[in-house]
């Protein structure tokens, strides 16, 4: 049995399904992947024509993406810029602000912890009800939260944003999965120490393409674009981006169906005797006594879901497929 | 006329090809741009996958991608990190080496010397017979160098990397442009204190695809990853560089070709009264008196090259395919 080594590697991320895959040979495939919160369903348009991966990109290209990105986000094409995925903004967060302490409403999402470490920032988790009051130079919120889909409401938020720009101090809030929660976006506010991060991977389902945005003052925004260099991001970005982005009817669609899905896979994993704890219409976060179990169980099945070092008794879902639905109710069937 | 606004944008970097169609509307169409130094005929193999694009890059998907790259530089793979392109090694070194003060050998690509002052280094531009005796913390060559083609010998960068080692001191060899001069890459050499960077995109004519590597002492490697996260290039640069890099007879192959066609390349230029003054088989660099005529005729023929500032005497050409060395030549005859 590979699972102890395995558990722990998995438990990092979610994805890993080719080490997944390694440990459990015998499961059948093609695997089903529930270990992320993206879209199993992704927006198709085309792709960059061939000629576009043989050029730099053009940087009308550039301008293009993040006027389209801003006018989904209902913030200024000046607040807005492209990067290869949230996680590089999160990353690329502490060189840019130069403070001293962060505080984060969590447990959440783990690279905004190894960001601000990584840089030699005295870094705290903190509960969110002490958000309101936190002193730190920058705080910062995923909202929905990411594993357990905590909400924190616009109004609250922009409070934040306001009473700690009139102190310096900055706000980040890290809107990944926001499309399903669109209502309490901050993403069109503009307060100075505000910043919000964007993701397309995971909602429009192009997780490998790499793309996400950072929303705020224009200064902060020239100082990542001087960062990222000219091309911050490669030719499917651009060409997939600024038509998801341009598609609203794609993403009205496709919020109903996903929250439609959300409540089916709540019903299944209640009547397996899972507690839904939370989540969005992208992922479910469960508890239940027998999380390791159940985790090999679906392994041995060809389900691949995300386990917690830190919380023994939980397991987060992807909310699946209509298809992939029934083979997952089949899976949760036969577990003894 | 809207030469002076455009000639300022397109020297910074070479591309901007949508600027250029506008400034010049009555331009033949499609345009050949000869303003970089991208291979116009791009390694041909499959791109990722739909469903590639579906999921989180996988961490194995990356490692095979590391591992065919350090193969073919003759590298570790434990010494190899991708990034999305080599521009983002460059624009994050001065992050991740801590010094106070670099020298870079130059005249040579901007972004070097960006990157550094933007992160408040002292910064130098040296001639290359200073190289040597540089006291910087951080010496950093292109080499062969752009927009020029000057070539350091291997024997020499292997004598500055091991002497700066001693003293604690970084040698960066920025080798962008090696396949054109690879008896001369230091790629494959281990000193504690030297860094070699690598892009994909301009041999493997994919510079769409935002892919390259930095290659040092494996601490730097792990640190570099911290920065960059768990998914540093996205699905075509995962799929396209690792079929890429294992591809030794393309590359065999494509080293002869650009040498011929750089080599007639040179001959219609010094027919139409241009001096070569260096080059790679990418790019030729060529002197005149008349060089902002001779941009502005160009352009009218729907042939971008590539002007710079600090040298107004000096047009850089890229090396065109068989059949768009006609149309240059067509062009070259026609100027008065």
């Amino acid at each position: 049995m590979h699972d102890a080594a395995f558990l722990t590697t998995a438990t990092r991320h979610g994805g890993g399904l080719m080490r997944a895959a390694a440990a459990y040979p015998d499961a059948p495939r093609p695997w089903l992947d529930l270990s992320t919160g993206i879209n199993p369903e992704p927006w198709r348009g085309p792709r960059a024509a061939e000629a576009e991966l043989n050029r730099l990109p053009d940087p009308g290209a550039l301008a293009a993406l993040e006027t389209a990105a801003a006018l989904a986000f209902g913030a200024a094409p000046e607040r807005t810029a492209a990067t290869a995925g949230a996680e590089t903004a999160i990353r690329l967060l502490p060189l840019l602000l130069g403070v001293r302490s962060v505080e984060i409403v969590g447990p959440t999402y783990g690279a905004h912890a190894e960001a601000w470490r990584a840089a030699g920032v005295a870094t705290r988790l903190i509960a969110s009800d002490q958000a309101a009051t936190s002193q730190a130079g920058v705080l910062v919120i995923v909202n929905p939260n990411n594993p357990d889909g905590c909400l924190t409401r616009r109004a609250d938020l922009i409070a934040m944003a306001r009473a700690r720009s009139a102190k310096g101090r900055w706000l980040v809030v890290d809107e990944s999965f926001i499309e399903c929660a669109p209502d309490d976006s901050v993403s069109d506010v503009v307060e100075p120490g505000l910043i919000v991060l964007r993701s397309f991977g995971k909602f429009y389902g192009l997780a490998g393409v790499r793309l996400g945005f950072m929303l705020a003052a224009p200064d902060l925004i020239s100082r990542l674009g001087a960062l990222l260099g000219d091309w911050p991001v490669g030719a499917d970005a651009l060409t997939m981006g600024r038509g998801a982005y341009a598609d609203a009817a794609w993403r009205a669609r496709t919020e109903a169906t996903l929250s439609e899905r959300a409540a089916r896979l709540d019903e299944q994993l209640t009547q397996a005797g899972f507690d839904i704890v939370g989540g969005t219409s992208l992922f479910r976060m469960t508890r239940t006594p027998h999380a390791a179990p159940w985790f090999q169980h679906l392994c041995r099945a060809g389900v691949l879901t995300r386990p917690f070092d830190h919380t023994p008794d939980a397991l987060r879902f992807g909310v699946p497929t209509e298809r992939d639905l029934a083979r997952l109710a089949r899976a949760l069937e036969t577990f003894s």
